[in-house]
């Protein structure tokens, strides 16, 4: 039994906030049904409210920290408050890795302190060396075997801001390769631009990795006015810095997946899947990443809770484990859900930001009939069809690879590395309008995907090792 | 002997790197004279390279630092490389501030982290109180006696931009006169708002004083968004917070005023006194406060230098020591040259940033002859002539009220606020073009100042105790 266009469309019209007029019009297909649930969510607060309550009352919630534990209690309260039909937690174990202190000081005659941060996974310990400067990460990978025997690399790449962050890219790739390369050339530390761009004095952090074999080095990122600053002494000759991060792993953590459902009323089985991640760094606290994500989707499947009845089948609303230190969560949920693939219809994250959406595609092709009906109760947002633009947020990827149907909601991130993984990730930085337009997005979305006669494809795979 | 106008006029025509060209008109008088100055001063770079040089080579330089005593011996080879005819100092003494380490927490079930900054003069010490805030210092002074006693007061007064930096008049009385307010209620630690404008993760730091018969208490400002954050807190229940300063007086220290001149041809004993502060705070690099005004100084001053006469009078560009912690050295300058006052015909200072001038005025009227002059000389560089706007800068004061002549040269300060005494005050944030506006200014000011027919009023003065 399906509630009506018609009369769904005036529940949402009776049921927004504005005065009611003699002569508004009725909706009267899906897609004006579409249209007042978006109009709904364009006035909906929830997802500010959500984004406030977790950066404030939790604030930054490093994966295995005490504000871990904080942050899941919050998650499962928050969904009930939200009116969620199901609410449940799944375990996710990890090393623990934690930060205690960071400093960097130019010594000699031009002595000064640097603004750095460590790089998540870093070991401490104390370095006083010799920097040797790189351009790229391709740079350091030519440099000759023992070049840097007992100095600091300092790979220098410089990120420009673009709408789909692309030049994260190779920022990215120096934060999680650079130390291993670094030490394979003798490398006593490794220092790095941080892979953002904000001009303030304010470093990035992120996970890095050490190759299997390779003996861990302190390891940190400057903020952009300290490397330029690095770089201009550099000009000047030989500068030696002093590296000291006390900081490393110790022990394991259970954190845990947080799950809200509404429950579909037809199909409870068959999921669409909204995702976003509770963990965020330490640094800031986390608003853009990823308490956004939490909110827009949180919000979305309230609003879709809110409705006279529930959708054909089960929105789910994932607040994944951990993850920044290499989607722990994510990897969990998708072993554990992984005879279940084909029952997850579609599956979409918002991890990249607050920035308006402008773009949708999806692995079932965006002509495809469900996607199809969904583009076009995007496009008053301003969000276009963009096939073969998009791909699976990060949290989704796991899914992906087992053979689950994704979608992309593609936000702005023009100045998403601004903030991310830095001191400047707060809700200060968030527009509550370009927010609410994520939520409608989102709601909208959900909705369709969730109430449509045929899903996208999700199909279980055979999975590579 | 003067150089005519004319001779002046051609050599500046001719020295300036433009191609020469037949039928380029040929300056005649000294109104022209000063355009060709202004003209070549806007060109010039060397104020840039002189910030880059103090800001690099030094980099912070906290009065009483070992920094301080780099850049003492870095503005005399600066002035002697720039072709100044002497170069001397003159020693101020005064008791050392050092800063070791800051943090502060959030306790209890909202645990978290809180970027905070000591405010200069602060002892160190560990406190953990609950929080009382306070909208203004007023609303302090009024709370009742004792009403703090064992608690943190938290003034969160917020300043808005203005071209003339108003707001930091309620913002620095806060900083200064704040924790003694609070210690008379009985406080056993102070946070401010920071006395700034940034939106980032910045505290503003600025030398504190704690009035007689006081015992200090640990005293410190927050960025904008961890004052917004704890206010944010405050609305859902009392908060505890751990403040941690370790900083405080240590012993006296030696500095050094920094001088040089270039010669008066037939007046070398009269003086006009441009100036800047060579001492900054620790956090940033002391770019906009105040290497800009060291450079803008320093270059109008070798402008001159370069011209292929001395002026009639001397130019005297003064780099002060420890400006920040109460006008040190502008106070020792003023007792030393005491007897010599009516000869400092006119003193100017450079303390407000980096922005562009838009204003001047002096205590000598801007109907007044010369002043009228520079008036117009100045008109072509979008400054306007502002009769009972200006004052003296902080570090012509103490001369000012000894009766010595001041001008004012107002800069644009609507984003002063945003750098000033923060980690952000680097040079990255100064416009090259606006910084040679300054210096242009400056040149020509000195230079007519410098070679007029007659003075600004400068006359020695009783002064009040």
């Amino acid at each position: 039994m399906r509630l009506s266009p018609l009369l769904l469309s005036v529940w949402l019209l009776s049921a927004a906030s504005l005065p009611a007029r003699a002569g508004t019009p009725v909706a009267t297909t899906a897609t004006d049904a579409a249209a007042a649930l978006r109009e709904r969510a364009l006035a909906d607060d929830t997802a500010w409210k959500v984004v406030e309550s977790l950066t404030t009352e939790i604030g930054p919630r490093l994966a295995g920290s005490e504000a871990d534990a904080r942050a899941v209690a919050w998650a499962q309260a928050k969904f009930r408050e939200l009116g969620y039909d199901r609410v449940w937690i799944e375990p996710v174990r990890f090393p623990k890795w934690e930060r205690r202190g960071e400093s960097a000081q130019v010594l000699g005659a031009h002595a000064q302190p640097l603004v750095v941060t460590a790089l998540g996974g870093s070991p401490g310990g104390t370095v006083e060396a010799e920097i040797v400067r790189f351009d790229s990460l391709e740079a350091l990978q030519a440099a000759p075997a023992g070049s840097l025997a007992g100095r600091i690399a300092f790979v220098d790449y410089r990120m420009s801001r673009a709408r789909d962050g692309s030049a994260y890219g190779k920022g990215g790739a120096i934060r999680s390769r650079g130390p291993s390369e670094a030490i394979r050339k003798g490398a006593a530390g490794f220092l790095m631009r941080s892979a953002g761009t904000s001009e303030h004095r304010v470093a990035n952090t992120g996970i890095t990795r050490f190759d299997e074999g390779l003996t861990p080095v302190p390891a940190a990122a400057l903020s952009l006015p300290d490397a330029d600053q690095l770089t201009r002494l550099l000009a000047r000759g030989p500068v030696r810095v002093r590296l000291a991060l006390d900081c490393g792993w110790d022990g394991e953590y259970t954190s845990h997946n947080v799950i809200g459902e509404i429950t579909g009323r037809e199909a409870p089985q068959e999921v669409v899947l909204l995702g976003a991640h509770l963990d965020s760094w330490d640094l800031g606290t986390g608003a853009i990443d990823d308490a956004s994500g939490i909110g827009i989707t949180m919000a979305a499947g309230r609003l879709i809770g809110q409705l006279p009845q529930r959708p054909r089948r089960t929105v789910r609303v994932v607040a994944f484990a951990n993850e920044e230190q290499g989607l722990v969560g994510a990897r969990e949920y998708a072993r554990r859900h992984a005879a279940d693939v084909a029952n997850h219809v579609v599956a979409v994250e918002s991890d990249f930001g607050a920035g308006r959406i402008y773009g949708f595609d999806t692995s079932a092709g965006v002509a495809h009939a469900p996607a199809s009906a969904i583009a076009r109760a995007l496009a008053p947002l301003g969000i276009a069809p963009m096939p073969g633009k998009g791909g699976p947020g990060p949290d989704i990827s796991p899914l992906a690879a087992a053979g689950g149907a994704w979608a992309w909601l593609g936000q702005d991130g023009t100045h998403y590395f601004d903030l991310h993984h830095n001191a400047d990730d707060t809700i200060d930085m968030i527009d509550p309008a370009d927010l609410a337009q994520n939520v409608a997005a989102y709601t909208v979305f959900a909705w369709l995907a969730a109430d449509a006669s045929e899903g996208f494809g999700s199909a279980a795979r055979a999975q590579e090792d």
